[in-house]
């Protein structure tokens, strides 16, 4: 198959996020000095408008914390968080009751550590299961965030994803950026945390930043330092975005990968605290969207298309036209399996079970369209016309849809084991015309990062507790494990944000 | 079953490394300052005396760096590397080539590959591909290691492990140590690295050292500030014996679990280097020994029992009689297996299978009789005597007992997939007696560590090179990735060795 560099270097984000490294490896191995004067001193500093920094931030002024910032670098607010899927898991809420599923903490206690294959720290866990039904209803009743069901994502043991009016991530943080500012709590834009600053005790006592910074131009902008004498917590996600860092762990994950993330995931934060001695886990789990289409950017509509259909049409190596994986396996599965064949791979179903598993369904018909339109979907009349705009072999492509339209009709796969649906129809012409997507996986979630303990310390290499250094969601690690489960991370964010506002509240830093 | 923790606190080692760490607790969170004067000058400090610190010692001697040091915490030379299988890899030299194995560096990098599924840096691996063979003549003309066969181990395509004739690890350790003294390199054992010293741009001067230090005591021996001009090479291992250390990373592996590794394999030098802002990768990777006994210590003897008679006897769970794991499964099914159940399990043989395959094969008849005699290994006449010993319900064992009996004789095996082999005959009373004997994993090798480049330079979190601070070995992480290929850690630990003693050479200090 002839396939062109453009689609990766397309994206954009991934050249971004190298360019900024190559700067980045300019900048001192070490950590930034003491100032002899402080610009601005604070109590409490947190880096990060997603779903753990605003919701620290709002924690911390209800508990009493007087003077909070709230910085980051991007020029828009809301991180990772503002194009989530917008809902949050709770276990045993009141909504859930009047829905009728029974639930409780200990129930999704033992599906994060079960999902998390042995590797979740399980009094991250057991915090997170034990304050998610609270961490709803604030949520709820004091931010103002509306709820519309309960659903279910895989891999929990009941309905208990907490869904939002809005059907994403803005759902959550339009509230708590409003109540930011009800309570007047500054968020502050364009500021990049450049270091964090330690004493020679090991104590944190504030970080040099650049205002006016412009992602991702390093050494943009204008040094200040700020002092917080309550502590500084990293709530800045994780390094999706950020080559480099991901091919350390991961050397799988070249530029040729994409992600789902907004271009400032690139990790700095999490670097920074490695420079002062700050342990990381579990940071080679990388998970991999394997729905993603390499003719559209960032998390697009494709998988939208693709996840209703997997079951329905088979995805193959256009080199050789042979399918690869069982299709309906998991989203690690998947996404290994055309990573092992290297280049795009090529899903199609024909319209009859487009139009009755997706179109119309979870995606409206003016959505389809544009994906038509913008030509990340093609249309043929034949399974000829289908092969030859994606250089497949013919004869191969005809011999291998036959045996999947048998596997189908004999709803069993000897091959891969996919799981067929009792109203898939066979892709054929007579059911066709064909619709037809390249599939290549995206970065789209960092399970590791920095080391911390149940009231979101940081934690140093030797196991010890950097004094006034907290973190919190994707920028930590030992949460989840290998898998996290869908809306889990959510309620992460938002705990252990929530946890480190008391954290800074109770902490005295050494005068 | 009725399980006691004695077998676990026997261990020892793990508690000896619990009692070390609750002592470096209290240590600072900060590295130590730039001394006022300098115990000593050197011209190349070397941490650690197993293959890859001794390597990079007669490697620097032979291209003319004149002052070497090499230290180790421990009261005797040789690290884990003296009690090693006593073998090393090599792809392509003339011992293989006498015994009609065509070998060469691509195919040993590939199957590295292979076997780190995806996470090896290729860089690493390729690095020790194209070094085997000229590693493998030095050791053999150089340095006087005695080989006597070419040997093949699980994941290689073909025989390429170099066995040598003291058939352990000290058959390398002994020449090189005897190399050592030939050279005049002084090795100063009990000999503690408390914290690597850099200036404040971040470069790596020296070392403080604790001398006459006494394993494992916090703070025992004398203060001493070492000087390295050309540079500090960590050698020091992994960290298997420090349960802290491993938990965070796979909270699994408690203090439940022994190791096979000599009770020094506690990783400070892995965390000093941590406090600098290295980098380390592929941490949770830790590889578990499943074919070890509770009832022993160490790697131990039952390794050599257990192993070649996979497939012939069933390992059960005593707490209901039943199989759980396809016994020939690799080291990490197996062990994930036991560990998952939770306690230690049962694997038995009769007589005829474990003479036919085990005794008087890899395992003499002497030591099969001490292993009798001190009670890892029991006889029993009958099933229910066996069942009666580890209390396992008598009559579920009868059941899959039989039914074991049965797809062995079918050579099918439809719940596990256990691999039969045409020798083996059914486990009954009249080929008795019975042999039985405890399976508990034991933590074996840490794939991860401090990320280097393929110059043994150690790489800091915002992956610029550390002046002046070199790593190899087991200390190091990226080069195997998942798992690693029996034989090629031993080539690993020497090539890096002796390229870390080339860079320190090339490594001019800024002054």
């Amino acid at each position: 198959m002839e396939f062109s560099r453009r689609h990766f270097l397309g994206a954009g984000s991934a050249l971004a996020a190298a360019g900024l490294m190559s700067a980045a490896g300019q900048a001192s191995a070490q950590t930034a000095k003491v100032p002899a004067k402080w610009d601005e001193t604070v109590d409490f500093l947190i880096v990060g408008t997603g779903f753990a920094g605003l919701a620290a931030a709002l924690e911390a002024h209800q508990i009493g914390i007087k003077n909070v910032l709230v910085i980051d670098k991007m020029p828009t607010p809301g991180g990772n968080s503002i194009i989530n899927g917008g809902a949050v898991a709770a276990a045993g809420t009141d909504m859930q009751k009047k829905a009728g599923i029974s639930d409780n903490p200990d129930l999704l206690y033992s599906d994060i550590l079960r999902a998390g294959g042995g590797l979740a720290h399980p009094e991250l866990a057991r915090h997170i299961a034990d304050e998610s039904v609270e961490n709803f209803y604030w949520l709820r009743d004091k931010i103002g965030v509306q709820f519309e069901a309960v659903t279910y994502h895989g891999g929990h043991s009941v309905k208990r994803s907490h869904s939002v009016t809005a059907h994403m991530g803005s759902g959550f943080i339009n509230p708590m950026l409003a109540k930011c500012k009800e309570y007047n709590i500054p968020i502050q834009l364009r500021t990049y945390l450049e270091d964090i600053i330690e004493d020679d005790k090991g104590v944190v006592l504030g970080a040099k930043v650049r205002t006016g910074y412009r992602f991702p131009r390093a050494n943009s902008g204008k040094v200040k330092y700020i002092r917080a004498r309550n502590g500084v917590l990293l709530a800045a996600g994780g390094f999706a975005q950020n080559v480099t860092m991901r091919m350390s762990h991961d050397p799988r994950l070249t530029a040729a990968f994409g992600s789902t993330n907004q271009p400032g995931a690139t990790g700095e934060a999490l670097q920074d605290a490695q420079f002062l001695g700050a342990n990381t886990v579990h940071m080679d789990w990388i998970q991999l969207g394997p729905w993603t289409s390499p003719d559209e950017q960032g998390f697009g509509k494709t998988p939208l298309l693709t996840e209703p259909l997997v079951g329905y049409g088979p995805m193959v190596d256009p080199a050789n036209a042979k399918r690869f994986v069982q299709e309906t396996g998991n989203r690690k599965v998947r996404a290994d399996a055309i990573v092992a064949i290297g280049h795009p791979v090529v899903m199609y179903a024909c319209a009859k079970n487009v139009f009755g598993q997706a179109v119309g369904k979870n995606m409206s018909k003016e959505m389809f369209d544009s994906l038509l339109k913008s030509g990340v979907v093609h249309e043929f009349k034949t399974l000829k016309d289908l092969a030859a705009f994606y250089k497949i072999p013919y004869d191969a492509l005809v011999a291998e849809n036959d045996k999947f339209n048998g596997y189908m009709k004999a709803m069993n796969d000897p091959q891969f084991h996919t799981k067929f649906f009792k109203d898939g129809v066979p892709n054929t012409e007579a059911n066709g015309p064909f619709y037809a997507w390249r599939l290549w996986p995206r970065v789209h979630h960092c399970m590791g990062g920095l080391e911390i303990n149940n009231k979101a310390q940081v934690l140093d290499a030797r196991h010890n507790v950097i004094p006034g250094l907290f973190a919190a969601g994707e920028v930590t690690g030992g949460v989840h494990g290998m898998v996290r489960l869908g809306t889990v991370a959510v309620a992460d964010c938002m705990i252990f944000g929530r946890t480190a506002a008391r954290s800074a509240k109770a902490y005295k830093q050494p005068m």
